[in-house]
């Protein structure tokens, strides 16, 4: 232990979600999507050879950078992918902020936020939500060694948006760059991609994780200015994304059929569970995620995921000091959730 | 460029070996195995199906670790895995190089270890090898703020082994981890994995990528004591390795039998390769890897690099300030050799 840097020495480190690799569960605790990637992208990734696999891969993901500069209406040089939008958001605040800088981040937000900031041994500065889950202009407030600003929109565990024209006040305000994390985005009503090209210090983040149904492959990325990009690529490994999650990947964000169809499926789910949930009680902010975030007012929730979990069902409990606990629940196929509002009721 | 750190704005990042998307190259320039990778991998991946690919990655590869622990002879909880060792080397001077701290590594090395220097902000300290690429004991010399020490064996561009002798006194010397670069050890007559266990302070790094030919699945690991294990694993990102490399991987490294046919194969066409290029006039150390480094006396090697691109023949062309230039050429197929063999006196 006494060769590791302070930091790292009194890391915690992020806990994932509970992913158990035995026995069958309904998982409603990550925030997977709820329904299988479409055949196309099978069909790509099983078309990738032996001779291939035995190369490195492109450490550009042009494939991947082309098609989706098609599909989001952005240039091809405005995106650098990730191994995950975690991936990214660690090369973001290797290059923005050293040891002693701030990086700021909303609260109640992803809890990754504050690790990556112990591990690179800055300061993490969380600014909190207001109770209905808007966010004041403290968030842009200038600051000394103020190097970067994170926030999740749609936010977790909320799946609460701000507007976009608050988004662009603050980058307009913040010294530094401004990261709105879109992993949630496909499943909200607007996003910010077009605000990139009219302030360089917007970066947005994305990934092929929830809407996309590939989370088990790994793969994000992110979009910003040329110049930004350009030199946040010599951080990155340069092989961060494998052949198969690249072909996979590019498979994914061009069967757009698919993206449509699965969208509006979470949509319609996630509105009917809601209303369910309400009415059991549950306080539940307006979700543009494919989760929601259910609190009591008139008992702590931890009772209520342990129960589910004897049950086979996972939910995701969740506390933040000085904020409250709850239970954040993926919006899972109809019959999972039909279980969950099935047998929640005996549980209350 | 204002946004980023001082060292990320000077950086000139890691420029990985040629890839050519487009068009039929003899790619011998950046160490890829000359053969396919055993049809038990491709089978294994494509026995993925989509709701598997929809759900996150077991974060700490289990069925790897279970599976290289059974082969290699070490405990489970003695083996971390990257998304490439490259992943695993940032893991590594993350975890015990602040800013300002010291990570020593040999030259001419993996010229990556530089970059992560510049990334992290620490100085990099390169210990020169002797001519004939032995190290004399300055490396292990103590040194303030001397956190980690990295060396590659055998070592790329030289193909060549410094004794578990060496490796063992560098380790008991030196006051910070050792860590052993060990991507091309499958192609050497020995390794150091039976030296963690005696030495808590080294770290062996492997790759899947050379010997295993799965260099665009990106899969490493390294093998260190449980305690180093542990902590490192809270510095990775959680979900570093994707599903598809997991399983790659596992069904790669229980084909021992495969592996031993192509170990030998390349070395059996390194030893044909050694002998027809030292007649021709390079000077090549004794390699132990599935590269040669190609020097000679009468004339610099770019113009040969130059004349076998065109050629549509790729080797690595390296220039290692105050050390001298070379040709670093992977041992191919014996056809690739032979169309190598065959063009270069032309060129000489």
């Amino acid at each position: 232990m006494e060769y590791f840097r302070p930091n790292i020495r009194s890391l915690d480190g992020y806990t994932p979600g509970e992913q158990p690799q035995q026995g069958k569960f309904i998982k409603l605790n990550t925030n997977e999507n709820a329904y299988a990637p479409p055949d196309s992208v099978l069909q790509a990734i099983r078309g990738v050879d032996g001779v291939r696999l035995s190369r490195y891969p492109d450490p550009d993901a042009t494939a991947f950078r082309a098609a989706a500069a098609t599909v989001l209406g952005v240039e091809s040089d405005c995106i650098l992918c990730g191994n995950g939008s975690d991936d990214l958001l660690t090369i973001l605040v290797r290059a923005f902020a050293g040891e002693g800088d701030t990086v700021r981040y909303s609260y109640p937000g992803y809890i990754l936020y504050p690790t990556l900031c112990d591990i690179q041994g800055c300061l993490g500065e969380p600014v909190r939500y207001e109770k209905n889950w808007s966010m004041n202009d403290s968030f842009s407030a200038n600051a000394n060694h103020l190097r970067l600003a994170v926030l999740a929109n749609p936010n977790s565990p909320s799946g609460t948006v701000l507007g976009a024209d608050q988004i662009l006040k603050f980058a307009d305000t913040l010294p530094c760059p401004l990261v709105v994390d879109e992993a949630y985005v496909d499943f909200a009503d607007e996003h910010c991609l077009a605000l990139v090209r009219e302030r360089p210090n917007l970066i947005v983040t994305r990934s092929m994780s929830k809407s996309h149904a590939l989370a088990g492959l790994r793969f994000g990325y992110l979009v910003a200015n040329p110049t930004l990009v350009e030199r946040l690529s010599r951080v990155k490994d340069s092989y961060n994304c494998d052949t198969l999650s690249i072909v996979g990947a590019t498979a994914a964000i061009l069967d757009q059929r698919w993206s449509t169809e699965n969208r509006e499926k979470i949509k319609s789910t996630r509105s009917r569970m809601h209303q369910a949930l309400s009415e059991m009680g549950f306080a539940i902010p307006h979700s543009q995620a494919n989760f929601l975030w259910c609190t009591r007012s008139d008992k702590r929730t931890r009772d209520i995921y342990e129960k589910l979990k004897l049950e086979r069902i996972l939910v995701r409990y969740m506390e933040y000091p000085e904020w409250g606990d709850g239970l954040r629940i993926t919006v899972g196929t109809d019959p999972q959730v039909d279980a969950l509002l099935e047998i929640l009721p005996s549980m209350l």
